[in-house]
């Protein structure tokens, strides 16, 4: 691989699922959810080793940036792109090819998303460089697909087709379509078949090949990042343009925009372990449990109770007693008690909490 | 009624079944678990208008004493009677009957539960009179008892038999006989009959005779209750007294001890609402609940979940989502999750509690 590639690190999320560890200003990738550090740190870790820390970006929210800015010490402090309002994540990889572009128009670079869990860094890196090498053979918008282990409803799909070409000793295949969550009779074919990937928001691609597809397919939405573009080849400071000009792009998703409208993606298949880690229960899956199949952290005690999630903070100490299946957080300010079953339904309690004398302090 | 009756009130109890609100050094009767005040409190406003704050005693434990003393607020302080080791009720019967005899050996006193939760205080007192009265007129011993409303197996009972006397409009039952808690078959029987009465552990008599049934039935525990008796009699400060001697006496209850053996035990029929709210889903009956069943206090919220009890302290919230029939209570060192049905084995933390580093600070 001639150049050094960039890597975009799409830090966002709402801070809903993890409630109440995560907040608005402290969302999953904050928080060490598994391990030690927080996840977006464990990300920037893993690509270290591929990439000078110069040329790592990472892309957050105004709520979450002083936070992000502790958590990427060594990254340099232009480097942490703050998004003025959320704009989904077409106008995010729009962005993040025009910080990688006005460095090195021809610049290849990878966008990754910030939370989630793998622990062979080893064998991710080897896929990354893989996925860089395909992205510098060929004008292609590479990705790298998740092989599916379950017949999950929670993710979209990359349909693969042939062999397109091998690239450091790896397979990389055609891409057939994109597909949005399915239902899951539909998820079920799809594992069954052994040809659909995970889509799990990876992308590896250089400068021009993002910005023509922008040009193809979302003429609109390029027509704004065009402005952005022309702001920082003039040399103008980055976020008084981005707070101009960002809240006025187009408001869709990476996906729709631009990877189910182009013949020109590819895929890698992942060797490495992986875990979008999507809400609570998952977060077993990372600890050791107990011979009843208890998981906990901190100052927890379970008697006769089996399976359940128990986290505490500090000194307090959290018993459950007789129940199995909960999950049980307690944290300075709050307490979650629920049973695995209904993790997709905190964000029920959210206007519930805002609705609270003050009750914005827990969000 | 003549004479100016005293009050004893038993201040016991360990602490367990209400934790984590209740600490050895804080059990249910220093809790306001119904009510604003501690139940402690209660009582003593609730007897405050039958006798003088001077003839009105506690008897609690070294561990609790000084909480005790900053709820007994206008009750002389040496009417804080402090029992180096607990020994047991019928140890405690005869460290009142010994304190009201070094005022009036002629004295009558109530020996009455700390932690029972009556809302009909007018109705009460009347009771309690009625009681005085008839032990003002016979050498009885008068229990009050609480008609069941359930086969409760958590109860003692007492075998009413046929009317003894009419005292102040109000019936007073001979009993037959007590009994010891009974398996559910029994308790169902008893409830048919109408001739049981639950045992409150309210009792009504005079000095003198409690100190010949002690005499007549407990002869070993009477010999040292006698030194006692001795010591105040010389004018000795009972602190010295009671750390000298009460450890040294039979540990007996004061049924099995007394109210079992003697043929002069009276009953009164309770007409006031009683409830001893024995654990924590008891406590539900004594809260407004929301529409779907839950009751709760503090910072709580709901969601999709029914008759749950949820307590929370200070700004902490508590959330309970898509659960039901749980107890949730949150302090501030400490959180108790449960399924109401294992309100009983709140027991089986204890250890495990302990076990913790520096884990009695939790108990």
């Amino acid at each position: 691989m001639a150049k050094t590639p960039y890597i975009v690190i799409i830090a966002g999320g709402k801070g809903e699922r993890f409630w109440p560890q995560s907040r608005t200003a402290c969302p999953k990738h904050l928080l060490p959810v598994v391990g030690d550090k927080p996840l977006l740190a464990q990300t920037i870790d893993r690509v270290k080793p591929i990439a000078p820390s110069k040329n790592i970006f990472v892309i957050t929210s105004a709520a979450q940036a002083d936070a992000v800015r502790k958590v990427c010490k060594g990254i340099p402090a232009a480097n942490i792109v703050v998004e003025p309002v959320g704009r989904d994540t077409a106008a995010a990889v729009g962005l993040a090819a025009a910080v990688v572009g006005a460095r090195d128009p021809e610049g290849i670079f990878a966008v990754l998303p910030a939370d989630h869990v793998i622990h062979d860094a080893k064998t991710y890196q080897a896929n990354l460089q893989a996925a860089f090498a395909a992205a510098a053979k060929a004008p292609v918008m590479v990705t790298i697909g998740i092989p599916p282990t379950e017949p999950a409803t929670g993710f979209g799909y990359i349909h693969r087709g042939s062999v397109w070409k091998k690239v450091a000793r790896r397979e990389v295949y055609a891409v057939k379509r994109f597909v949005e969550k399915p239902e899951l009779k539909v998820a079920k074919k799809y594992l069954k078949s052994g040809d659909y990937l995970w889509n799990a928001g990876m992308f590896i691609w250089s400068v021009p090949v993002v910005e023509k597809a922008f040009a193809a397919h979302a003429p609109e939405l390029d027509a704004g990042l065009a402005k952005i573009r022309a702001a920082l080849a003039a040399g103008d400071a980055l976020p008084p343009v981005l707070k101009k000009l960002y809240p006025k792009l187009v408001k869709i998703s990476v996906d729709y925009a631009l990877l189910e409208k182009s013949d020109n993606v590819v895929v890698l298949p992942a060797t490495f372990d992986w875990d979008d880690v999507g809400a609570w229960p998952a977060v077993a899956r990372h600890f050791k449990p107990d011979e009843a199949g208890n998981v906990s952290r901190g100052s927890v005690i379970v008697e006769d109770g089996s399976d359940n999630i128990v986290f505490s903070e500090g000194k307090h100490v959290v018993t459950v007693l007789g129940a199995d299946d909960l999950v049980v957080v307690h944290t300075a300010d709050a307490t979650l008690v629920m049973p695995k079953s209904r993790a997709q339904d905190i964000k029920k309690l959210l206007p519930r909490l805002a609705a609270l004398k003050n009750g914005r302090r827990y969000l």
